[in-house]
């Protein structure tokens, strides 16, 4: 790195005239230049994350002074910064679209790991379900038009074409890395990102408050509280028939609405990230996929894990509104079938790791900031739940001898709950890093045994770097240290020719297990969405750890951890499936 | 990347023996092998960060039931387990400190950049309060020791082992780079980390009760409120003479007490993250720190913040205990203190952001996890102020006429308190990624009027880089990038000698004034922290937040927002520091 040193010299100012007052003009009409000349990265995506984070904290301060329900704040004033920020990305996404037509170079850069073609699908299966919830918005805006105010007609409007927009954006310009306007580029980017976390925070907090007024109103049914609930209704009736049809059908909507826009936010952020980055020929490469031979029992073990869990959901539905002693049955029956459901998917991601323990499959250490983001967003949202369950065990461990009789199996099932999560991102996370070793992709071993010598050059220490790419450095992470190369050049020596055919059986039977673990713990990880998604929510209902942390702290707690755990399993779900296409 | 690819094949197992028993056997051996083997690093760093973030999140729950001041869990329990957990640590640093010893290498890989020389002074100061403190809890122990538990004496005792070996351990050992019994030792590092941000955790705690509890009391006088406070006192006499000495003292101690704390997990985070890292050889030299010349315009002019300050503080405090009045007129002065303040940082950090703009000085990429850690923290820890802003905003847009007068201070103060943040992070992160460019390190621009041709060879655009480390590629992050590659070569044919010593001049001022900007900023960021430490907090005495967003809400804001506000402005003085000296 001498040559830097050198060069560190050279970018002192040139200039050099002999006065004073002429050397201070010159730097004059420098600073000039220096203004309009292109920004340091570092520097326009620190500024770029400032704006982004604080457009969602006034939102956020916005939904704090409305969770008060006093006068001066209201709903309408949410929807209408809401609505503005929408606007303003309507506007960006069209500027963009338009410039990348006009500019349209012959071979664009494309990122190929930043949202795969069934993401895309998913997505758009999301968007879908959400633009019928706009339709049905619209629908109890012209019902009540005349009570209420006009932002709650524009705003279902213009989220469906926001909807619509977005999609089409993130169908054919997800993938682009962004390098010219990259200033300019990378607001509008960052702007779409936060709009849509905002959007998210806006729909957890909607469900949230549809949830407790529901909980409320069983509690009020059963004799529990007598708190009057706070449910806005509009003042007047509905001028159609078919109101409450829209209001009831809009709380199943919501939790598609939610993955929709988190699951977005997540997608334009990895575009963000990808602003301005020069990437690696070889990590840019798609790979045909091919068929999976031998699926039979994760599937079918899935299948099984999908459908209790719906019978349990609807089980647990009806009894939870029915006496005391059918309540604390049905709480009861959902921490037992928990604990197995949890017990078997331990085993499955224990015995995944396992299968990798058995080989040394080198690390994948390329580039790639939307793994990075995975492995980030799998940690930080398994966080939410860990602390809903830490939080069970100390409620637990409190409890008197009078609590309830599910208190045990709750305890195991929150131990089972942090366990589970901590093997499974283990499992997630070492699948994304490995090495894809398909022996169809490559060549097969088979190959070696006919040809002794390696078809590429042994590796002697040297690689000349010096006509790629710089930037490509922040690729080899951490993987690539000496002793990995080392670890290489062993394996590359202790290749005992010939490898026989039995090596690729082996090799076979281990990517079946791989596989059939994986989609076991896709539907696993769908069941486990759908139980919380549509209402199943013992957390609130057993009244054991409100004894201990009192209702505003475990309703805040569950506030924060509910909709993290949703997001954390269908994440999961969506990282399962990469692995499972991947492996 | 070819030889990569090659690579990969050869790493499919390499046994080949011909019946299917027989491979499954060695299957088994090899299974046992490979579970004894070095567990991969992501792998490694992934387990270890949920284990340490589970421990975290058992104190938190334990602390949040605490706050139901319930008959089940008292603070005893809590003060238990932070003593176990800070006595695992102690006995893993005993084990670290006997091991390198015994090993000790004839040159220890060091990471110079943690934990510098002034950081480690400044911790020591920190932790001498600590002692202090811990002497003061077991003289009130001592005094109470008839009716209080036995686990408060212990855990002042344990505490101040704790501090002691702490300290020891950061001075001798905070910049190694592990490279044996890796698994093991991240698992004690993250545990290092975990229990002193558990310790922060409590202190905050603790401080917030405390102040809360003085907050309230002070209501009660003044006739606004009813409730009783909670305050722990134990239920018997003291029986010695300085016990209220103790407990008021203590409350004085706890600021710094808080700091050490989250300083030093964040310093043992950067040990975490060097585990198993290749240090690239320039990246690890040391400079020698030089004088400054032409202080004068910064230091002044943040004396003067600092007196004013302290001024404020102590009029605030005298001002907040009397009547409706007085109280308004001090929370009237704060704020404008707060604006005038404010503005002052905003344009001196815009000031040094248009020195930057003036050269085009390169952006140092190389691998700091140090660095990049400081980065996030900034803007990481910025986030809770900005909520407590914005929420301020809100709360004034949504005041009616009867409001307070100095409303409208209250505007301008949290706006600029935003674009102070922005404008200041931007600054401190531009200064930590720039090259260091001081004429006396390198050899000066004179050299070159005498010498034309370069001292080193023209980058010719190949660079061989296959003896040095693969690792240090995290390095290259963002900035080296062909395009910034280009304007090097641009910079070098530019050099249009010779160059004058007006050069050296130009530049010498412009860091003249860098300087004299970065310790104004210091003095500005120290008084700000001097304020809420010491309990001038008008956004609990205003009341006009608590209008609007209602008392839970707005307590609980605040008590996210202010540690991290705490935080923020240590966390910047120390970064200023570093520009200080490296400028």
């Amino acid at each position: 790195m001498v040559e830097h040193r050198g060069l560190d010299i050279m970018s002192t100012p040139s200039s050099s005239s002999p006065s004073s007052s002429n050397a201070e003009k010159k730097l004059f009409s420098k600073l000039k230049v220096s203004l309009t000349k292109k920004y340091p990265q570092k520097n326009a995506e620190t500024l770029s994350a400032q704006y982004g984070a604080n457009l969602l904290l006034i939102g956020v301060s916005v939904m704090l002074a409305l969770a008060q329900h006093g006068p001066a704040v209201k709903k309408e004033h949410l929807l209408a910064f809401i609505t503005a920020l929408m606007l303003v990305q309507l506007v960006w996404m069209l500027c963009y679209m338009i410039q990348s037509e006009r500019e349209r170079s012959p071979v664009p850069e494309k990122d190929a790991h930043a949202g795969t073609s069934w993401i895309q699908g998913g997505l758009t299966m999301l968007a879908l379900l959400s633009l019928i919830m706009d339709a049905f918005r619209i629908g109890s805006f012209v019902g009540y038009h005349s009570c209420v105010s006009a932002v709650l007609g524009v705003y279902p409007v213009v989220h469906a074409l926001h909807t619509i927009s977005q999609v089409h954006f993130l169908w054919f310009h997800i993938k682009d890395v962004i390098k010219k306007y990259e200033t300019f580029e990378r607001f509008g980017v960052i702007h779409a990102v936060f709009t849509n976390l905002l959007l998210w925070c806006n729909g957890v907090m909607s469900e949230a408050e549809h949830f407790l007024n529901n909980h409320r109103r069983r509690l009020t049914a059963l004799g529990y509280d007598n708190v009057s609930t706070v449910e806005a209704e509009p003042n007047c009736n509905c001028s159609i028939s078919v109101c409450s049809m829209f209001s009831t059908s809009l709380y199943y909507l919501y939790p598609f609405n939610i993955e929709y826009h988190i699951f977005v936010s997540a997608m334009l952020l990895v575009m963000w990230k990808n602003i301005g980055r020069t990437l690696e020929l070889h990590s840019n490469s798609k790979r045909p996929s091919m068929r999976s031979p031998g699926l039979l029992l994760g599937p079918l073990l899935g299948l099984l894990a999908l459908a209790s869990s719906v019978t349990v959901l609807v089980v647990y539905l009806i009894h939870i509104e029915k006496s005391q002693q059918t309540r604390e049955a049905a709480i009861s029956m959902f921490y037992l079938y928990g604990v197995v459901m949890l017990s078997c998917m331990c085993v499955a991601s224990g015995a995944g790791l396992l299968v990798y323990r058995l080989e040394a499959w080198p690390m994948d250490t390329g580039s790639n900031p939307s793994r990075t983001l995975d492995t980030e967003l799998l940690l930080g949202s398994s966080l939410g739940s860990w602390l809903m369950s830490w939080c069970s065990v100390v409620a637990v461990a409190a409890a008197g001898p009078g609590s309830p009789s599910f208190r045990w199996t709750c305890l195991v099932y929150s131990l089972l709950l942090v366990l589970e999560k901590c093997v499974q991102n283990l499992f997630i996370v070492e699948s994304l890093y490995r090495r894809r070793t398909d022996p169809d992709d490559a060549p097969v071993p088979e190959v070696f045994s006919i040809t002794p010598a390696p078809v590429v050059p042994p590796y002697d220490g040297i690689v000349n770097r010096g006509y790629e790419t710089q930037d490509k450095g922040c690729a080899t992470l951490e993987g690539e240290t000496p002793e990995n190369r080392a670890a290489f050049s062993r394996k590359h020596s202790d290749v005992t020719l010939p490898v026989g055919n039995q090596l690729s059986v082996i090799h076979g039977r281990k990517r079946q297990i791989l596989k059939n673990i994986t989609i076991f713990l896709f539907m696993c990880n769908i069941s486990l969405w759908i139980l919380p998604a549509f209402g199943c929510r013992p957390q609130y209902d057993s009244g054991l750890e409100q004894e201990t942390f009192g209702y505003s702290v475990w309703t805040t707690v569950l506030n924060l951890a509910i909709p993290m755990n949703l997001f954390y399993r269908t994440h999961s779900v969506a990282s399962l499936f990469e692995v499972f296409r991947k492996d």
